[in-house]
């Protein structure tokens, strides 16, 4: 019998939990990078940190610390999942330069320069202005390439992220957005920008969430393989991924959380509406992450060989752990 | 006996101690506006007025709380000094709209949007680029225009303070700064700006830093006085006053905290250089709070009036406070 596939899911915020853990191993998964933090301080990031480290000491069966590519394989040889930590926000580094080295000591392997608003180092996609990365945030991004913590622009503006790319001296990602030329969410990404993205070794993850999806929550299987199959020709089927942004069983608060923090008094809707604040539902064909296997078929149906399949469900992924979560020669750390 | 003056100096980050609290009192000044914090947390900047509220009731001879234009007039009464307290950045707020109000009851009284950097609020004046006020940046106006805590943007950036003067429905302060067309310093004000400012309302307190003065050091006291006559046939007398940006026996280790905090591994000189790192000398008309009536001498030298001259000095800052460290109708708060 064949060994199973590799498959990482390069992005999840879901309310875990024994049952969702099981569900993690049912769908083969040997690596889930799960978000750590929106919002949060240093401090508060330790705090989800260690409610982390116990959920992986609670579940050695199922779980193991995902560090390295290694870790990927051998929690796929033990069948388990290596779990991968990662930051949608640079809060946690506060004003603080000195705070990234720290956090991957901590175990985190990716960081977004920003969550939709303006931070100190890169511009949201929520600002009527984008003027760019600041000065700190050119200091940071030489900081993270030195220790081997992974640049993520998915909730960042155009600007902001072309110049993160040009700025990084290592390939840097995009998780969790789809392209608007499939669909024009304020959140997905232009064709230019994946371009530039893929040309220089990053990779985009697609996204499952409903409102990153052409017809939403109505969106098929079909027409999500689809996508992947053009976005396979234009910027190469080894720049691909997943990173489904699922965010299975938490309750409406947490969104509300992620679009208002503590900055807001107004309430802010996002993405959604005053008529849908909410989670939107997510489609049959992803409910959760027992579903993960399905987006193999449906990439089977529009054509994609077997080691392409592989690819884009993780082998990618993997490869482009290998590279980039190390330090540089420069840049060896006590982590 | 003629009453003596009240003189204002509307900012100040001296290294205080008991000699400097008896030159407070020896020139006359009857309130003080002192920097709290530059890149300080919340919890880092609470510490600081801890500190504060500690000399404050250690001399109380010599100084008392300030929190309204009435403290200042029974600090003149008693031959005192009331302490106002501020912040030169946003970071106390951290990346939250509540912490405006809690700083408010805690005696704050201005709050700079941002400090040469780009902040969660607005752009400092270091920045390549100046997107103007962010998305969080409005919605903390409103709540400082509510609670009284006046928008402070001398080391904000052009954009971004025109936006502030556009976006407050109160006015605001440049506490610290010069202008342009006398001294072409990054940290001084253009024109238009100064006008927009004033025009609504505002202040702008004229700095005795020797970077923000024309030939620095050498600068002459009957230079800064010609300077201020200008300033009062373009923008008006009732517009101006003193925030001298004494740093008072300092050491050098301040000024690089102030220009690199914990952002930068590089080090940023500021206005200064390699060749002169540290604090530049003062001019010698103004080497220390004893000098402040200096000021009024050098006023009168250039023709402006004992009125004049007592408004530049202290009462149109008395004034200002008067009108603006209160909460709007809407906006009571229990501080």
């Amino acid at each position: 019998m064949a060994k199973p596939p590799i498959f990482i899911d390069n992005l999840q915020y879901a309310n875990y939990s024994p049952a969702l853990f099981d569900e993690m191993a049912a769908a083969g998964l040997s690596a889930v990078h799960v978000t750590i933090c929106y919002h949060e301080n240093f401090r508060q990031t330790v705090e989800n940190i260690i409610t982390w480290n116990r959920h992986i000491a609670a579940h050695p069966h199922r779980l193991m610390f995902g560090r390295t590519a290694a870790d990927v394989h051998a929690a796929h040889s033990s069948g388990r999942t290596a779990i991968f930590y990662g930051l949608q926000n640079c809060s946690p580094i506060e004003d603080d330069i000195g705070l990234i080295e720290i956090l991957h000591q901590l175990g985190v392997r990716f960081m977004q320069l920003s969550y939709n608003n303006q931070s100190l180092l890169a511009t949201g996609c929520y600002e009527a202005e984008d003027p760019g990365l600041t000065r700190f945030g050119r200091q940071a991004i030489r900081e993270m390439n030195r220790v081997g913590l992974v640049v993520d622009m998915s909730h960042s503006s155009e600007r902001s992220s072309f110049e993160a790319i040009e700025c990084s001296s290592r390939p840097i990602t995009i998780t969790h957005a789809n392209p608007s030329w499939w669909h024009p969410a304020r959140r997905n990404k232009s064709h230019e920008l994946i371009e530039a993205l893929t040309d220089a070794g990053g990779m985009i993850g697609f996204s499952l969430y409903p409102h990153h999806l052409k017809k939403g929550s109505g969106c098929l299987l079909a027409d999500f393989a689809e996508m992947v199959a053009v976005a396979a020709e234009r910027y190469g089927v080894h720049a691909l991924g997943i990173g489904s942004d699922l965010c299975q069983d938490q309750p409406d608060s947490v969104v509300e959380w992620m679009r208002n923090g503590r900055w807001s008094i107004e309430r802010d809707f996002g993405e959604g509406s005053a008529a849908q604040p909410g989670f939107p539902p997510q489609p049959n064909w992803f409910e959760g992450i027992k579903d993960f296997p399905n987006i193999a078929v449906g990439l089977a149906e529009v054509g994609f060989s077997a080691d392409e399949i592989a690819d884009i469900m993780g082998l990618n992924w993997l490869r482009f752990y290998e590279q980039n979560f190390g330090a540089t020669a420069q840049g060896e750390t006590t982590g």
